[in-house]
């Protein structure tokens, strides 16, 4: 497609015009990683996304904080006043209605995804953070693969050099990105993000959300055939049973390719944990070169003729 | 002196080292301004500052958003919901012993205050801000000049460029600046705001406070002979009564002198408060240079002899 690291703009309308010629079974993607070295995996869920750029203004410009300071609002105040109220401090979002599309983890989904779980200690080691924090009741893979999350990407305001300017900042901005889960939708979550931002909001700033960017959340069926044939595939080429994992992250032409060919999309991929993707020395295990091209055609040919016998 | 706008980094060891050679019955500064075209004004109050830079640091680096939200705490979340409890929504610091040592406002220096108010549709015009905000129980020019406050001049951290980039930050940051009245000591200021800050900090993120800038607040005596020379020198240059204002900035110089030197620094200026300081087109009216240059002259005959007369 050649687009997909450019956010794939002309992809939607393609396969609008296009649809009948792409008529398929089965969509085989491979764009996800294994959960280690030779232990493969299918990648069931991605989360969707919702970002925006929330600012906070205040005086017309950059004020002396000593001739104002006490007898107006400082907008980077006001904004941390608002984010601290997007979540509480067990990390539950606040924004009313935000959970109400999620779909509820029952006891299978759980078992699942626990097979798959990562361990505190991995997750400690790989961010260096001093603990693990989220939302209560959800062990940390159902949080990063089943549950819907909210974070501050970036916040700026004032004066940012070296060194101390007495200043109050006419704005202040944050860009925020909620991911998303099934059966959650995107305009609806700005929505509500906007409505509830513009409610608590103090009448000392004026407050602006502008929409920068969405995508759907994606559950995979994993009951049908086309789950079936990679599979029985990856068993095959692995010699392991593949785990089925939820990824934490987005890939939105997974949801389109779905949408507009009504077919299953099958994220069957063979990169690993530490491979430094999209970084320097980015690499792979040859053994997931070798045994991956033996699992893709092998689906093919298992998915051939389990989707055409339908 | 020529330092002053560079922080007036040697000017502490050369009075030290040179306050016999200094040694004088008053000191006049010439750095504030008039309250109006031809209405004189003394300065009679000063604030101070406790300038400190918070960091927040999670993760070891910056992470995937998708790969981890949910997982980690976002250093800008903690950081956001740590300046949210500074401050109260009506504008009181929260801070333990914040006002401890302020110097309470009795009816006569509510009065005095009064005569030089600002107006709130003057303050609204030069703000440009949608209301006035700040600490209850005070007017406008009581809090500017009379009570402290707290601001952030910065705030910093993630993603910043044009467009939305999907990290969790491992470090948020926030220059925060407190306006001092008398009698809060700059450096007692800074260690309850550290304490404060480390006490509420959950452990899911380390803080550290940097101390960039202090500065000790000034109150003058109004009932001496010298500010009685400036009252007196004024009146005759301007034919109008001088106002006592108390100014919401600070020059840290005058607690220096008056410090170093044990005299009254009286703060006699001629600027005026359309001026543009410090920017294009600075300007001052004629007549504030010529009956400014009268009333300097006046002083010092004044104020020579009835300080010598002591």
């Amino acid at each position: 497609e050649g687009g997909e690291e450019v956010g794939s703009q002309g992809l939607d309308k393609y396969l609008e015009q296009h649809v009948s010629e792409l008529a398929c079974d089965a969509v085989l993607v491979s764009d996800t990683g294994m959960a280690g070295i030779n232990r493969p995996s299918l990648c069931v869920a991605l989360r969707g996304l919702c970002y925006v750029e929330l600012f906070v203004n205040g005086p017309t410009s950059d004020l002396h904080s000593g001739s104002y300071g006490g007898v107006v609002e400082n907008p980077a105040i006001a904004l941390a006043r608002l984010i601290s109220q997007l979540k509480d401090d067990s990390g539950k979002v606040l924004i009313p209605g935000f959970y109400d599309d999620v779909r509820t983890l029952g006891a299978a989904d759980r078992a699942a995804l626990q097979t798959a779980a990562k361990s505190d200690s991995d997750l400690l080691r790989s961010t260096g953070a001093p603990r693990l924090f989220g939302e209560p009741g959800f062990t940390p893979t159902e949080r990063l693969g089943a549950r819907p999350t909210l974070d501050v990407n970036g916040i700026y305001g004032g004066f940012t050099g070296e060194g101390a300017k007495t200043v109050i900042p006419a704005q202040a901005a944050a860009k925020i990105s909620m991911r998303l889960v099934a059966d959650q939708e995107p305009k609806k979550i700005g929505d509500l993000f906007e409505r509830y931002v513009n409610q608590i909001a103090p009448d000392t700033v004026k407050v602006r959300v502008e929409r920068l960017h969405g995508g759907h959340p994606y559950l995979a069926r994993t009951d049908g055939p086309a789950i079936g044939a990679a599979k029985q595939a990856l068993q095959e080429a692995f010699d392991s049973e593949p785990l089925l994992e939820r990824e934490g992250g987005s890939i939105p032409i997974v949801v389109t390719l779905a949408q507009a060919l009504k077919v299953d999309v099958v994220l069957m991929g063979f990169g690993y944990p530490d491979e430094h993707s999209h970084a320097p020395n980015e690499h792979l295990p040859l053994s997931h070169f070798d045994r991956g091209m033996v699992a893709a055609a092998r689906f093919f040919e298992i998915a051939g003729s389990s989707l055409a016998a339908r």
